[in-house]
């Protein structure tokens, strides 16, 4: 009886474990992404900014928001509406500046990038996100000076990025449900 | 009359900037802890990493999470209940050494910080980051081995950041209205 009672224990902690892992956030971004946590932060392994330098942020920036602000998806389109174009691409190629190995621009000028929160008032769905991918992957063919290494690092952080945002999205709809618990997350604060 | 109207029409510009402006997270993080965004990044003008080393972050994280798992204030010490003690420690300190200057530990292990997210779960009010600097104060003084500067740039960056996330937290009652519209948030996405 007292070694089944373990095993049983053993188990129910391991399929807790799963289930818990199974929705946190970067579990779901790895997992509707297709990139693994590893291969999304090889951004890490080596200083893209010192590699490829601020104007090539600049550049790639304009490039992949003169696209979406040309998008013939009116509702893609449309989620940026409310957003100066020049606005965007700031905020975008100081936040890629800063996470990529440069000068914290981002943080100097808005404070914290926290992701999650500052994308709350669109709608970040699957969808949305694919479509973002795309513009990038257009972008990013379109700029030149970025290598074929530098352009799969970048990729992949892209697209597990857009998929956690749409993981974090999705928090937005559990939160409106009243029936939702407090401490029920497996999120701990920092 | 003419000249009149433009009068009007730039008014009322400036004050709908002022307005956005007193809306956005940062500044009501620098309005509500008192330290200006420049001076809650200063940890940014050197590397704390490298000046203080991986096990003085350990150090400060176990000291501060010892003094908040026994606080008694059962209040504060109740937001903490259904976290493990050694993970909200680990997770602190390889926040704290990722964004001081060292190697990208929380990322390659959890993600995107995300912070307002990660902290959606929890009641994240003026009183409870007032108690949370109270415990962080002490942690720093009780730690060995890191200097005035180095208290002073972390303390700045706690406090803005504490405050920080009190905006965010009040994000979440916002969108619980719904007559809040789509649109009318100054945050732009990245």
């Amino acid at each position: 009886m007292r070694s089944k009672s373990i095993s049983v224990s053993l188990r129910s902690e391991t399929e807790r474990e799963r289930v818990k892992k199974m929705q946190s956030l970067q579990a779901k971004a790895s997992e509707w992404s297709g990139v693994k946590q590893d291969d999304a932060f090889a951004i890490d392994d080596t200083n893209l900014f010192q590699k490829l330098g601020l104007q090539t942020f600049i550049n790639l920036s304009t490039n992949f928001y003169t696209r979406v602000y040309d998008d013939e998806e009116e509702w893609f389109r449309s989620i940026f509406a409310n957003s100066k174009k020049e606005d965007a691409i700031q905020n975008q190629y100081e936040f890629f500046a800063q996470r990529m190995g440069g000068p914290p621009l981002y943080s100097q000028r808005r404070g914290h990038p926290a992701l999650i929160a500052r994308h709350r008032p669109f709608p970040v769905t699957h969808r949305a996100a694919e479509r973002w991918l795309h513009h990038m992957q257009q972008a990013l063919d379109g700029t030149t000076d970025i290598d074929a290494d530098s352009k799969i690092r970048m990729m992949n952080f892209f697209r597990h990025t857009a998929f956690f945002l749409v993981a974090g999205d999705e928090l937005k709809s559990q939160n409106q449900q009243p029936q939702c618990k407090h401490g029920t997350s497996n999120q701990t604060p920092v």
